[in-house]
């Protein structure tokens, strides 16, 4: 097994080393090839390694940053005053080569700005996205969706950029062959979409590379019609962030009915567990992280408010797009079509 | 109690009269002060009254026509083309003054572009829009939802349209004093989203009418946070439908809880009435019909695959739309803020 690793923005998130300590910890005796490099406070880092009994472990080393970026820090701000924060200090470290990937809990704006401007982008891509798996119905499997935030509006290249990034995500990282690309679009019968979802929709169709199957209702994300969605940032966003609150609708609704009757109420012990777990699951980057690709290098980003676990989760969904070589993948694959284009 | 009168499209929908006569009959008992008049094929129409032993009712006429739209007809051919349908006797009736609301279960963009036609926009109007009620957690209360799907990409003075429009059908029709209204954006630690939205979240911002209480995420919809929220049309379409998805999703995963062992079986009985219940008010125009607003005249449109209770639903909202004068009090309002900012 090759060594690899991962460097860790200790200082991020809600809570910082409360978290990311723990977390460090389960994947170091998870993952036996995993070096991590914790980036922060030195001595905070210290306290907390002690704390865990973790001190001086052979596959941790520390980074020290004096700075940390709050989580209500302007993106711009960020990225031109903190050079000495945790979280610059981990993507340095993948731009550097020191580091195979970089998981951060902190500033969804602020890591965007700073990877862009750190890693930079791939030869053929515009702009990063954020993706992450969704879970469908009747099934332990997941579709990918992209973007989930990192660019407001997107026209017909960058979703097209997005598509091919997507297919090979699901390719690389979930062994899918030849995964089923879709396009979210609104209701057909009402109006069909805008015009750079159409111009998008016409690209596609003529790349024999992506398999695209063509567009997607919103209550279609779940049932499994497609590996991979697409659409625009704004868009991912607010039907994410739904998703999240049906979730909670749905499940309060539940617990409501369940609570009413004492025969009942012992369902809800029952059912309780798993409808946390699946409003969690429609938490993707507090479930498992959303991955920033498009980038010369691998970026995750855990929730602001991620537990241990998630953390956890979120570096392991890191080892596994280093040991697919996920920006490699989509390198060739944007290389290929790009030629073929031109 | 006034006399009020209802033209129903009795050929529209998935199922056509075999749905739309048993709600006109639920609807003409359930209210004792209401006419329908039903559009379509008349004999088509006498059979499915007989079959219901509820022909030659006093409170109920017929107005044949000859055609019908067909669910996956072009709107703009509708418009064009189908002059004697069943939904475009029903716009006529609306028009004429013969019928004071229409409900329809046809094709959703025929009855827009028709629609739009035939009554024409409210003065100050530019666009209408297809607004319902979604509903919130741990209350029987809900919020109001514009634009579900009518306008593709809305520019800041729509929206500013939009959210007036949805004040005063919070206001009227859920005698909610002073509605709190809030424009659906994406995470504001991302990005603060588009320069429209910024440009509408300005001129609310200045509208005493309104009372504009700032952005709201998708996980917020269901929270109770505002009475109504508002977006363009292919945000609000796949934030919708999403929410359907979610709603099939979570019950899918609690029914299969329940069904691993025989003891949880048994109170699944229980639950899955209720469940299915949550789901079907997730899709608006599925329980109650969504309200197509900014119109010279009342339509309700109720989904393709309404249920008789469904569809009966829809009518009551008419009814309820006809008594307290939306599209009135819409005008009402738009004028006194028009006249302010001129």
């Amino acid at each position: 097994m090759v060594n690899l690793t991962v460097a860790l923005d200790v200082m991020g998130g809600d809570l910082g080393p409360l978290i990311t300590i723990p977390s460090a910890k389960m994947a170091i005796e998870h993952v036996p090839s995993l070096k991590l490099i914790l980036c922060g406070d030195e001595s905070v880092i210290r306290t907390h390694l002690k704390e865990h009994n973790f001190l001086d472990h052979p596959r941790i080393s520390i980074v020290h940053a004096s700075e940390q970026i709050a989580m209500d820090e302007k993106p711009s701000v960020a990225l031109r005053t903190k050079k000495d924060s945790s979280m610059r200090r981990a993507l340095d470290l993948v731009h550097t080569g020191d580091a195979d990937a970089c998981v951060s809990a902190g500033n969804t704006g602020a890591l965007l700005a700073i990877a862009h401007y750190v890693l930079k982008m791939l030869p053929g891509v515009e702009r990063p996205a954020l993706v992450s798996h969704l879970p469908i119905t009747d099934s332990a499997s997941h579709a990918f969706m992209l973007d989930l935030g990192a660019n407001v509006f997107c026209d017909s290249d960058t979703l097209f950029q997005f598509a091919m990034m997507g297919s090979v995500m699901a390719e690389e990282v979930d062994s899918i062959e030849s995964p089923r690309v879709a396009l979210l679009n609104m209701g057909e019968e009402v109006i069909k979409g805008s015009d750079h979802i159409k111009q998008t929709a016409a690209l596609l169709s003529k790349t024999p590379e992506i398999n695209y199957v063509g567009f997607i209702e919103g209550n279609d994300i779940f049932t499994g019609k497609a590996d991979v969605i697409v659409c625009d940032g704004f868009v991912g966003n607010i039907a994410l962030k739904t998703c999240e609150g049906v979730g909670k609708l749905v499940m309060g609704k539940v617990m409501k009915i369940i609570n009413e009757s004492k025969f009942t109420r012992l369902l809800g012990f029952l059912l309780n567990p798993t409808l946390k777990k699946i409003v969690k699951r429609l938490n993707p980057d507090q479930y498992n992280g959303a991955s920033l690709i498009g980038l010369r290098g691998i970026v995750v980003k855990s929730h602001g408010n991620a537990t241990s676990s998630a953390f956890f989760n979120a570096i392991l969904e890191a080892v596994k797009e280093v040991e697919r070589q996920v920006p490699e993948k989509i390198k060739n694959k944007l290389e290929v079509s790009l030629l073929k284009r031109s």
